[in-house]
């Protein structure tokens, strides 16, 4: 009988419910996730769940694919060093406006149009985020020197889910500086004292063998991340995503979890089971 | 893949938690779901279930099956008068503690057992009912004449479910009194503007035909209610439960519900569909 | 003239009421008190002239004459092993329904009849009290391991005073336990950090020739307490009573007091004088 | 026995207590009362007592006597018409400073002795009472226009007792004026939607035959009041204060009592009894 | 002296900073205010020290001229029917990301340069703007339906000042749409409740004879607008700007200003004198 | 332009503004400033202003002259011990009503009739200051033991300007002390941590050469203190006055001034520029 089963699903939920029950969850949006429309409603869906079930989901996007493009639909030509874009006062006013005005406020009508209260900030309001620049040479390109939790936790008690594009301000002179998504996202986990940070990619997780998805590393503890990098099962691309998993652990959050944003409802799937279906570290 | 339908399971919820999101439900607890340990467990999971997602249950319960039993132990005759227990000091004596001391702190513990907090009432704390006698030949059996609304509120602010037992305090002497848990249920739905006044029972609901299950009467607008009752298809015991209902809605409740508690988690397929699996009154 | 007498008695009672104003009181309430017709109104006056002059009372109950009474009708054997009952399934469930539905329920509505708003509560609620076997011998015997405060701190900020049975829930398993009052009491004043213990008993406190009453310690410091052991002036029935009151001290309690629950107003007695009544430790 | 006694006039003071918490009490404090050391000491415990057990008592005084005395020691003549000052600018200057200053303070000092927490006031603190002349030829004497109960409940939501002395500021020019205390009382009772208004005099209350004090007025109904005056029961200089109770209850308050100073402890006799000592107008 | 000089322009300021204490000020912003720096400074500084003073400045921007750039960056022809610009959605995307990440953005950074907190905002944030087309002809261009004022007093009492960027959300379908600033302005304020709305103008106010400064209307009372419509006295692009402030004070505003941007703190000359700089309409 | 000029002065202020929002500044107000009434009503408006743009000014004042006036004109001879007043009853009568009922209730008038809202307090208001004799020798003149802050800041949460009188209750018998009010004042900004301790005087400052007003010291760092003690820099009536600076830092205010209270608006024109008119010591 299908009601039933639907019930029963439900009251499965119930324990994931009271373990997370005001609690704040980071979660760093990007990948596939922000591209596919299926996709995205999936995952605004999932946030809300978050928010309705009495947890407080922060979002953290980036938007390189929309930055791309209008770079490119302006002529502004892309220099890449060491995979970092190099960033000009022309290129980061293209971040900022895109970050801030187009793939801010694009998630922030998704959440409204599902009924779910959002509010879209920078790392400008209220000084949100400051920055110092990461190396000179690459411009408008910094790192998180400070957040401040004031303006988010006022979203919080209004009951408004914060989705926080990730550009920051300099210290000392007020400029934009482009920050990175996942980094973002791990810092404002560790100054809000997080219980979990999610980092959506477009991978299972961290795989031993990875063209075998069934060699996925379910949970990973921090002392064994160490011997992971030495044996080079983590790797490439999933280096800095882990980096910035101990990096949060280190700084107070309970659980980072790494889960594969090409799976619809994958938040969800990843909170209300035992197993999840990504890595997690703790 | 099972996982992704669970995940659809939950998100397909989310419109029916953000509708009732901070309402208060009130909840006759009573016939098989009271009797049965893995019934009893499963309308408990739901309850604990709507407080987690931010609905604010009550419950209220009687105690029929237990009080009889033990006026039985202890010899006690029990006459009744058309349908109703005539109740002496010595009967008013064992009601007051089955359901204030049995009934209601094994729900309690329940409730607890299932990491769901909630708080044991009965109508003399804090005078939450009164009374005054229904029919002097009965004794010691009354009707409610106010309720106070304010321990509930309390319970409800501290984030505990209240569980309340269906007696009372006698208006100027302070005498206790047995009172229907329908009728009880009614008046406290009533008493705080409730959205919705939920009775379990034995039967699937308002039924057309009566041995035809399929003719049920998923939804009866209150004004439909007069011709149901001329033309007897609402009748026996069905009259005083749809009574307490009609009761309810003209005293300000959005919606009253009669629903099968022989059912597992009717609660949650009553109030997380659009058909629900009972009888509406609205 | 009398008027201006009763005025004066009003006056001197002030230092006394401006001392304890805002502080915790907790009072064991049992013996002869609680059994006597015009005591209990006494006593139950008492308290919420306490608590109408701005102190908290908290009470605690156990109830021991009204379980052997019940357990005699319903032909249930009481076995006792060193003074502790031995206690079966039958019998908790008798324990459990008197104290929490019967002595409990007594108690509230007498503080109702003369406008002091009472709570009654026990273990169960919220998980108030928790507890593990004392001994697996005696069956559903506890000794109590947490008081959970919030529950009775809510009663308190709501201006009801807070009326505890004396049973207790198991910290696994959820089964439900009976625990001496006395110690309960005890525990309850530790956790909430009470300025007072007050155990009401049917002695008049400790006397150093037990006949003659003449011989009553009014004060005992802490660190004469072993002495007094030693000595045997200490004896009997009375030692658990001390035990309780020196444990409460050690706990940050700041004085205990055994006083004659016989006497009428005993505990107006001993917090409005210099003197006292009964023996105070501290 | 003595101590039995005592207890008993304690719970006999309950229900007053219970019916006058939370209740707010203004008494206008002069004539003896003021002047006998003795008889002060008692008002100030009377009042306190009050305080601690949940009302708010508010007092405001005049202090003619103190007046007097300051003027003649400074040799400046006091010319009165129809029983008023003549208040020229050196004497509103010496009333202020001995309202103000000394009657005032003093008071506080008093309550501050015996552990009552007191906030003197004027009527220029936070421009409390505004008043307009009552009759240009007799100079600053003036009638109250307004009063801001913002600073009165500001002290006794602080838990301290308001002490106000009665000079006011004029609405245009802010001039100080000196203005009757009975009258101060009957407006500051009525802005604060008081329960009582106590005028503390040296008569026993309204007598039907003044020379025999047996035949005191107890209760005078507010609508009998026009035939007492008629027939010259109430004449004199108890029309002013008959005036002041009336005026009150017309505005809301709800019992006005003129009571006798001169006895000890008058206000808790008046208060905590059925009959009082003085006359009471409802 | 010039220090003393200093002082009397402060203590001057009293007066006007007592009248708007605590009161709602909605400024639209824009024209050539926001495009000179110094201008831009000037206005920042002005309102920060309004919030500074205890008023609760609002700011409302569109972006005009920054959204002309960036479409003719892009090859976007920009076509206008009766002055409004025809926006399809090409050119509704460019809007939404120079309203809301660029000028809505540069403006916080300028505020928090110069220790202003600010929070920048779109009609999306919390649906704080509905809307509906304004004509379907010209495509996303939007009227103002409702304003949530939650999510404004939510940046108020967090003592940020709100900084909001005209564009709304469609009320059925969640479509992004243009709405015209200086009318946004008059319905945040109406919504508001506010005391003033004040537009900043490329103009010195309405004058009488246009080319001649010295016959500005400083005040113009609500009923003498029509004869002015009638009289040419107003007219071409100063009738949409006095429609607004006409129907912010028909829904209840206090005061509406137009003023001449283009002087350095036009805003403190105009709130911090008797006679203003510009017109009011009241 | 004149306008412009003025709106500058006003942006000027706003990093002083900002810098000192929320914080308290006692200032011990007398001399001149105390009888001029141009220099009078001039310390008032800049006190109100302080309030207004959100500074907690807290005002301590004493009354010399006018004590001395009515000690006269009530031919009580002053004598002198070392440059302190010997106080007996007669005279401590009079320090309290000139100094409680004159001095302080003026200010207080003076502050409402300009509009800002002021408490008029003593050290007997809820024993507000508690004193010891200075020396026996000298009757009641004390020095402060504690302040009870509770009162101070119930005024500043209720947004009145405390005006504090410079006498205080002794210790155990709850007489009346006079207490000098550069003490007092310095006392009072310890109690609270206030930012700022300002005294007025009649002098320009620390002068190195008295004669020469331009040798004023316009910092004074606190371990340069005792040097300018040792070279006769700082002598005859400066020194109590840096005494109280000194003691006030010592005790955690972060800076003391002393300046020229002739000089009109001299409070503002120290605290809103970089300079300032007198001597800071921190």
């Amino acid at each position: 009988m299908k009601d039933k089963h639907r019930a029963e699903v439900l009251t499965r939920a119930l324990p994931y419910i009271q373990k997370y029950f005001g609690k704040t969850i980071v979660i760093k949006y990007g990948g596939n996730a922000m591209i596919s429309d299926s996709l995205r409603e999936s995952v605004i869906k999932d946030i809300i769940l978050l928010k309705c079930v009495g947890f407080n989901p922060v979002v953290v996007h980036g938007g390189g694919p929309f930055i791309s493009s209008y770079l490119d639909k302006l002529n502004i030509d892309s220099k890449f060093i060491e995979g970092l874009r190099l960033t000009d006062s022309d290129t980061i006013e293209i971040v900022q406006m895109v970050l801030g005005g187009k793939v801010n406020k694009d998630l922030v009508t998704l959440f409204e149009k599902h009924s779910g209260k959002a509010l879209g900030l920078c790392g400008m309001d209220g000084s949100l985020l400051k920055a110092k620049p990461l190396d000179k040479s690459l411009g408008y390109v910094g790192e998180i020197t400070s957040v401040n939790t004031d303006i988010i936790n006022m979203a919080i008690n209004s009951n408004l889910i914060p989705v926080i594009g990730s550009v920051a301000l300099s210290e000392d002179d007020f400029k934009i500086y482009n920050v990175n998504a996942d980094t973002c996202a791990s810092k404002i986990a560790s100054a809000l004292g997080a219980e979990k940070l999610i980092l959506l990619t477009d991978v299972k997780g961290v795989l031993v063998n990875p063209p075998d998805e069934d060699s996925l590393l379910s949970k990973i503890r921090l002392h064994h991340v160490p011997k992971l990098y030495a044996d080079k099962v983590i790797n490439g691309g999933m280096i800095p995503k882990v980096d910035c998993c101990v990096e949060a652990i280190r700084m107070g959050v309970k659980r980072a979890h790494i889960i594969d944003g090409r799976i619809p409802h994958s938040i969800l799937l990843e909170l209300f089971s035992d197993d999840g279906i990504g890595t997690m570290i703790y």
